[in-house]
């Protein structure tokens, strides 16, 4: 008898304080279909994703999380695609402010006639802020929760990134000739030193070093700029292989490809990450997958300014991690990796003449899990898993162009668009909410574009000095 | 001193009774960016259009409409783009209830694993009645005021179109082989006659008559079809030179390429749109020219199923007619002409390794005006021309993606997306304002086709009869 007592008043107790026994957590998104991107692939259809802090506590099956968390705060998603915030590899943010000033033109009367002068007479800190500003903006709209940025005065690239709590690696960009901010490569490197240390230990901002490219920096600037990476153990972004010259003038110069010159002078490692790899062959391949370099492929940029098709399935069956961007909006001319996904996807079967080519959940994973390999971030984020930054988006699944949904990753790549994007949380805290900003003031942020819009159109007017 | 007199009382008389001098309209669109697309590509920075019925009567600078007409109802454009509804020359749009069903498949597999076989087990009147009012409610959403279709019951298709208010160039399918609709081809032709007669004199709907292609129609069938379509002087729409195996049949049966045996058997004429052309040379595309064809280009179908790239810049520079289309959304995945101008101008650019190949504009005129002439439309749709149908759609440009604009064209093709259309005119009425659907129930349409989905998915599971 008084074992039953024991057992009906313990009953009492667990059915009466359940809340007791529940984990507290600050932020549950719950009733989507929660795409995890993990190892496995796992897909919850009423899935729930709980959040702490900046990480993620605990993803699961919607009861599962429900009976096990309370949260401050809980988003429904019901009818929506819950799923890794998706990851940028390459952008010039700040360039935004350059969207369609010179299209269909030949790349040099592009570089030369247009971007390299309109940079040269309008690119001031003010300038990379509020083009900053408008890039992550629209970034951020179209669910990215990450990007990898190469630009000039990556301080303000930064300050305008963690500002907007949007996570970036930014690297200031070094390069053989006098750049908007700094005159010399010793004045770049500097720069670049004090903007290292400055943001190093941030939890958005991965400060990080670009040299242009190895048409645009010595050998000497190359190994320099790796060096002052590998001292302060900052990641390393640069443009490889992207057209045709690049290679000839590699070959003529070096007698060795892109790569292999890069090989040659000590340059590749595990932090170093390639943007465009369009003109790579095997032995290319190889070199870069055992040094695990990352690489980034750009469909738009490469198509609109005919750099080529880089070969993407035989990167990714040599081994080699590869995540997907948008380059800068001076080529291509949005920041938009819904339509990168559906791109990335349709290239690879034109020009190997196979369907089959790149799959849609391949491409899933090259914008968000593939995408963090590529930028050495794999255990911080693109995927949904207990541990890991809480960069989450929700999407809309019931516009007309998406509906009916038979396969969630098809869905993704060829239906779904940047539009859809409903909810942005990047490291548990919400930037977006049923397509409200919270950080940015929208209508300031445009307003001033089309101010510098103007002045930039009224520079080129300009007669040279 | 009389002289003087009468004078100053003109003057009065025109300047108190101003309404009274003014022609009645029943719609005036005023004060955007009016890209008229017509022969000298005027573009007015603050025009206005005045429409009466379904006919556009005037277009020009917002004071000169304003001055001479009035009208019943004005929409203000401050800030958007005003342009001719866009044309999409090439559709399936009952299919978008298969969008996702089956991707990233070998073209067999496609076909007869899952496209094939679920047409067999569903595409029923009601189906087809769901299933183009889905696709139309897409296009619509999207700017699409005309599209070309190819479908079985087509008289259902006309119906759905008509009722939500769109313009159709609406083909019945020929085919060699038991379709959903007709078992033969009597049967097949004896539907499409009655099809034709009834719909013949509709202001929305050109019904046409649609041979399905030269590998599965006989050269007896597309006789017979073509002998129709002149009979009742209907368009005639055929899928030609799409993939390279066709060009290889056809060159092994008849010893000629595609265009040329359908020139050798009387086929082709200034009736007749081609959706394709991938895979034509120098003679096919001079062929093409001399006989009016019009082609239809659809880059992302063709990327999507690896079919190839048609040699756009080459057939427009023979002088053929090139449009625009979308395809079907199961092999697209979306009926969306934003990201086929973003596809085709991008595609050309890459295939020729030239940037300047496609410039925008000739890509919005691929959209709109040239698409009318690939449907042999050009006198009725195309262009804001007096004269000419009142089909304008408003298209927003405030959204971040789409910041700073430079240059209209640039805009249309690389950065505004379907999502950024905001109001939808087709014949002078008013479909979509402010991005509500006026003449469908989307709410409805969105429920059926996810009802249609469940149905789709386990007639594929269930075992052949």
């Amino acid at each position: 008898m008084k074992k039953l007592v024991l057992v009906f008043l313990f009953l009492v107790a667990a059915t009466a304080l359940p809340a007791q026994s529940k984990t507290h957590v600050d932020l549950i998104v719950t009733g989507g279909t929660v795409v995890t991107m993990d190892a496995s692939r796992h897909i919850y259809d009423n899935g729930a994703v709980a959040m702490r802090g900046d990480t993620i506590v605990a993803v699961g099956a919607r009861e599962t999380i429900e009976s096990r968390y309370d949260a401050a705060r809980t988003i429904d998603a019901h009818g929506e695609i819950v799923m890794p915030g998706l990851i940028n590899g390459h952008a010039h943010a700040a360039m935004s402010l350059f969207r369609g000033l010179a299209d269909d033109l030949s790349l040099n009367d592009w570089l030369h006639k247009y971007i390299f002068l309109a940079e040269a007479r309008n690119v001031t800190p003010d300038f990379v802020k509020w083009g900053t500003r408008l890039g992550v903006l629209e970034m951020l709209r179209g669910g990215i929760t990450t990007y990898a940025d190469m630009y000039y005065f990556e301080d303000e690239v930064a300050r305008a990134t963690k500002a907007a709590g949007m996570r970036g690696v930014l690297g200031e960009t070094i390069i053989d000739f006098p750049a908007p901010d700094n005159k010399s490569v010793p004045q770049m490197l500097a720069y670049t030193a004090k903007y290292i240390q400055h943001w190093q230990r941030d939890p958005l901002i991965t400060p990080a070093i670009a040299p242009h490219s190895i048409y645009t920096c010595s050998t000497k600037t190359l190994q320099e700029t790796a060096a002052l990476a590998r001292k302060y153990h900052a990641p390393i972004l640069i443009h490889v292989a992207e057209a045709p010259f690049e290679g000839e003038q590699s070959r003529a110069k070096y007698g060795l490809s892109p790569v292999a010159y890069l090989e040659s002078i000590g340059f590749l490692g595990p932090d170093v990450t390639a943007a465009h790899c369009v003109w790579v062959d095997a032995g290319d391949m190889k070199l870069l997958a055992s040094r695990d370099v990352g690489c980034v492929h750009n469909p738009s940029s490469n198509m609109k300014l005919a750099s080529g098709a880089s070969p993407v399935v035989n990167l990714i069956a040599a081994g080699v991690p590869v995540g997907l961007g948008t380059d800068g909006a001076a080529s291509n001319n949005d920041l938009d990796m819904f339509e990168e996904m559906d791109l990335a996807a349709k290239l690879q079967k034109l020009v190997r003449m196979d369907p089959r080519a790149l799959p849609a959940e391949q491409v899933v994973a090259m914008a968000t899990i593939n995408g963090a390999r590529a930028l050495h971030m794999e255990k911080q984020i693109g995927s949904l898993e207990a541990g890991k930054k809480a960069d989450v988006i929700l999407i809309r699944t019931d516009a007309p162009h998406a509906t009916p949904m038979y396969n969630v990753y098809s869905q993704l790549v060829y239906a779904l668009q940047a539009s859809d994007v409903d909810t942005v949380i990047v490291g548990g805290k919400i930037v977006m909410q049923h397509r409200q900003m919270l950080t940015l003031d929208e209508p300031r942020i445009l307003a001033k574009a089309r101010d510098y819009a103007k002045k930039i159109q009224a520079s080129l007017a300009a007669p040279a000095k």
